[in-house]
């Protein structure tokens, strides 16, 4: 057969190495089989590896061969997860490249999930999830990360007691007093609330071993309320009333699931990284307000008590 | 000078009548002259002309070159406005391309207004705005059309009135009744709000004669409120208030938008065509919510008091 | 159990009809059962019914009920299809819309199916595919919709005859003449390419019983070359090589397309409309081109002679 | 004047800090006066500061505050620029929100230049800028970036070789011999091309200095052709011949740019780091290619010659 030139692989003097070659954007079919059933999914796929600075060009199209590759092989492995595709891809990669010392991978799909709504019914939620991972030739473990992003509900409190002050004084000016007035403290008042998109990640070399339906419900259980596809009207009236006894700042949304977090895993190792995220499409503004933090496990678990910078 | 092969001028036997050829997602900066200042907006351009049957190609290139000409031109005009920008470039077009029939342009444009807050604070707001013109060979006037598009603010009626009769339920059941109850009767209660994206069209052969400035007025004047970018405690809680006492359906926007149009402008044409669309972000849905109408004047007119269909 | 006032269902005066009134961006996962496989779609549904005058709001839950419902009902169909899904969604509308005249729904969905690159090689190539669905109450026939979206490869026909002409003058100002100069004439020289998205799309009153994959196919033999995730030296010169025997202007393929189409189904409708565009993303500009043909197959089946206004 | 309930200025007890709040997507209209000329741009701004733990919520509205009133000081201003702007900006940040220890500011804007095309015509090429500062309270400098984006063209050293080798057994299989045939070896033939976006960043705590147009200017001259609005027939031959004169692939273009960023500003910092990104929307893939680095001048001059880790 006819060898066409290897130019990719041809070596160059005076060169840079590459931090990061590969490609963005690959779309593929995946099946998971988790306990009980199984997940189809859609994920988007970046990969890349490093060059050294004496070759010319990465061979991209091992790339997508890989990523191939590694969806075939985790269909036949026993834990199938796709904290185990990206590793998995991230391992062929490093074997097909053998110039590079480290491989890159990251995905990000739309994720399916039925929830009871609070009228009883049973709908289907979409959500989205991430999953990376970075590995160094000869390093045993990979740096690993999983995410999930949810759209929830959020009302805030600040203008919820203007509001109320608002309207007493508007009563009163009214001439009402008394117990009609003070009523207005027994009660939830009017607010803006809005979207909120939550979005949590969680970074570490071990096997990190979190469902995402886990964190998608500690992440709704810390909004203002979840929100549903199907609301009639009762249910509807109860996430408005629930998300009015709960109006968060984005702050206290950060806030609220490091803390049920650090409650609910208190065994995780001290070095994984956790990044949360909370941005409100303000209903009041045409901009959106957002409030994030990153840091480690053990920085967190001393900050609960004293956080220093 | 060498000559370069026309490609796209050669004949072509068999061939099919184009509809439209052109370009998408030019981008120029323009600026107008209006009463009193000057605007300078950042469009982006969608040009084309249609090719009879028997010619190969376009001549592409002179499709950016008529935009930079009519761009020009216009600088020079007395009366200058997107609208006129845009029909001197659909008669360009006619010029360059001898052979076709028709030219199309749009264009869509960010677009800053100074406002003031209901506490009292100028802040500039922004909008997108729309222009189009259709122009065919040998006709006086082209169709033309411009439009807005707004961010502001729907809170639910329905939810309203849920909560209410909730919270109502829920007074009686902690013991309280009479005046303490029936005070909800006379202060507006939570409900879900969001982002609401309203967008009217106009689409006639006459000029249209109407600012933008105008109809973002009008269309903010039929949300349940406007949004602002900057907002103290007092006029975000005024905005919120101002939200509740008017709570709106996207179907309740659509309408008042189409009254509050014929009553302003009673004395345009009753072949113009209006169209508006009312989209809600929902706070406690993922999904978007939506109404539309699309009409004439006329149909319009003779719908406040009877609508056929 | 308790009532809460149904405010949509409330009667307004002075109303105006609203056209359509539903929800956008609606995702569900889809099976549909294809002789000798299972098809699984993630597709994003656009849903809407019209509103008479004289009606407040339309009852929005009952819109993802329906989708819901027409999902479950489509998994118990012999013959399952996404025209099949869109058209039941749209009946189950009109049902639970007792008000309702018109129903719409429309959807998109990522399509993946497994194709051979030029080097032999099965992988997995991604587009997109749309259906929809019109009904009129009363109407025995929906008015239905199908189309495909495929990216590709288009070379530029007119650059390429340019180019061969620079080239022979260059060679003959370096010295060369005679078969050294005229080899050129024989061979594809340099031109620009790029990524060329192809977009067909077919409406008629019938069914139209034609799969996505054959008009995946026709459009892809259209284009100047197919493209492929993974290509091999030898693969990727082949399919340079052919995209540059084809060099196609965006009316080109707009063109073949139709006439492809015309004679593979010479027996579908004259009523049938259809409707073609071709994108490219010019690697020569930083803005895109464009053609596009709309028509029935009457008039291009007699356009095909002569092609008429 | 009423006080109304300063729920943010609250304490709390048991948080944690935040790392960032603030607001995202913020759009102004912005006049910088340069030397010789105004620059009118329309950037989007995402501005925070951090939180400490015991303070419930930032304060949003001075947030767009800040950003009003720097904007104006800008204005008066002897030496006006982007980094300028975002500088003041943070610095007004920190007054306004005392509890703050960070104030970071990113901006992004449509940047038009007028260019001169192959065939000689002026016209305007639209490209992006970016400008950031991350300020820490009592830091004497913040940490500054600026950034371009560029749309050119790419084209693939590796197809051209094997088409080369294609074409040349083709004339030979056909008949040819000699020079005929060694002909090829004489004139650029086909390969792929594409759009290519070229990213370059520069992040420094000293003043950076270095104008937009000539970040755009280098990075052009690295791609295999800079691209243009307006081409005849002649000047879209030549940038069709130059690009196929200087193929690339991704990881040439980003080691152009080092080497020549690194000969032409012989004097920046060594501290200083370059992050520079090439994403190739390859023209026979429906996915991307791209190549990135990132490094300290120090590293990367010392790397031209020996590139370690």
């Amino acid at each position: 057969m006819r060898e066409y030139p290897d130019v990719q692989g041809s070596s160059v003097s005076g060169g840079f190495k590459i931090s990061r070659v590969g490609m963005r954007g690959i779309r593929r079919e995946v099946k998971i089989a988790r306990p009980g059933r199984e997940v189809h999914l859609v994920p988007t796929f970046d990969i890349s590896v490093d060059l050294p600075a004496d070759q010319k060009g990465s061979h991209m199209s091992r790339h997508v061969e890989v990523i191939n590759r590694a969806i075939d092989m985790v269909i036949g492995m026993e834990n199938q997860s796709l904290e185990g595709l990206v590793e998995r891809i991230a391992i062929e990669l490093l074997k097909s490249h053998e110039y590079a010392k480290y491989a890159d991978v990251e995905l990000k799909a739309d994720y399916f999930m039925e929830k009871r709504s609070p009228d009883g019914r049973n709908a289907v939620e979409n959500y989205t999830i991430f999953a990376s991972a970075r590995i160094r030739r000869g390093d045993e473990k990979p740096m690993r990360s999983i995410g999930v992003e949810v759209s929830g509900m959020s009302t805030c409190p600040c203008a919820m007691e203007t509001v109320r002050a608002m309207l007493k004084d508007d009563l009163r000016s009214r001439g009402y007093s008394g117990s009609d007035v003070d009523i207005l403290d027994q009660i939830p008042v009017p607010t803006h609330n809005q979207r909120n998109i939550a979005f949590l990640k969680l970074e570490c070399r071990d096997e990190i071993n979190i469902e995402a339906e886990e964190l998608i419900g500690l992440i709704e259980s810390c909004l203002s309320s979840p929100t549903y596809e199907i609301l009639k009207r009762k249910g509807e009236g109860k996430v408005v009333l629930d998300a009015h006894m709960k109006p968060k700042f984005v702050e206290d949304i950060i806030r609220d699931i490091i803390t049920t977090f650090l409650e609910r895993y208190p065994d995780l190792p001290p070095t994984m990284t956790i990044m949360v995220r909370s941005t409100s499409e303000e209903s009041i503004h045409k901009h959106d307000a957002f409030a994030e933090r990153i840091g480690t496990l053990g920085e967190l678990r001393e900050g609960s008590r004293f956080d220093r910078d």
